[in-house]
């Protein structure tokens, strides 16, 4: 009788091990998560430093000048451009230093630490680099339209480059700006789902 | 000799079983999170719907006029202004509805559904709070400053009134932008820790 009862539940310990062992299968796809996440930091990388590099090269003279004025547009004429330039070298630097946590991702696909702690902090830099490209639009904005009621009149008729180049540079923050939405909703994905 | 080898095996499943149920007990605190949760989203619904609010009954019209101008300022007069009114309603909106899947985590601290939910869409609505908010931030140091190179006078000693209101509303909207930061990373650390 012993061994008649004895072979039922040896066969229920092989079906729980059994069991225990199959949710860590599926985690396979955090492994491709992590690598995706990495490719797209590099990505991000360069779109933040490019837009500072354009934003801080941005500088335009007008072939025209008075007795006591020059014209001449450059990024620090505009307080939210010399924001933006500080605040993109900002972003490509941390975003150079999450690098090696993203790393620790791909090795460690089941790791939540790492992913934790990036979570977080791009969140944090999720909020500066958005802060920073939206100012500048709505500076390049005003640049192109000007505003009627307030009497400021757009000025991209004569500093055409630096408009051009002021705008690609918002354009190329706002690459980033998304780059970072679709980090955070893949590390999220990745430490809620098994 | 098959009972002896029997006594260790179903000791053994009995282990298991304690093991399993342990890491369950440690996530007590998930439940505040979740109440915290729910508060801050309260406090965020007002920040957002205070600052369209605000934004949205700025006007002044000055004493004093010509024959063919009056000298009026309101949130129409710029195009930032108008995108802060429409998003900030739209994030105050989403606030509210969010609120019941806020509840939801309340009543089951453990399940991962809707925080997961909740993060990802916050997140996008971060961004969106984020750049309205920095925008018409932006906007506002222009008419308190003005801009020397490209001749755009401040306007603040003129619209007094008008720039104070649009100050307080950008200053409520980023009140809302610090809340969704912290929701953020409430729910992920709830979502991340055992």
């Amino acid at each position: 009788m012993s061994t008649t009862i004895d072979i039922p539940e040896s066969s229920k310990v092989a079906k729980g091990k059994a069991v225990v062992v199959a949710p860590l299968r599926p985690g396979g796809w955090k492994k491709g998560v992590a690598i995706m996440d990495f490719i797209l930091r590099l990505g991000a990388i360069a779109a933040a430093l490019g837009a500072a590099a354009t934003m801080g090269t941005s500088d335009q003279t007008l072939p025209f000048f008075t007795q006591f004025f020059q014209f001449e547009a450059s990024y620090d004429s505009f307080t939210t451009f010399q924001f933006f330039v500080i605040t993109m070298a900002l972003v490509g630097g941390y975003l150079v230093l999450s690098l090696p946590f993203s790393v620790v991702a791909i090795v460690r696909p089941h790791a939540v630490g790492p992913r934790l702690f990036l979570i977080i902090l791009d969140t944090v830099f999720l909020t500066l680099a958005t802060a920073s490209a939206a100012s500048a639009a709505a500076v390049v904005y005003l640049a192109h339209n000007g505003d009627q009621d307030t009497n400021w009149l757009a000025i991209c008729n004569q500093f055409g480059d630096f408009c051009a180049q002021t705008s690609s540079a918002v354009v190329s923050s706002f690459v980033a700006v998304v780059v970072f939405v679709l980090l955070i909703v893949m590390s999220a994905f990745a430490i809620g789902k098994p």
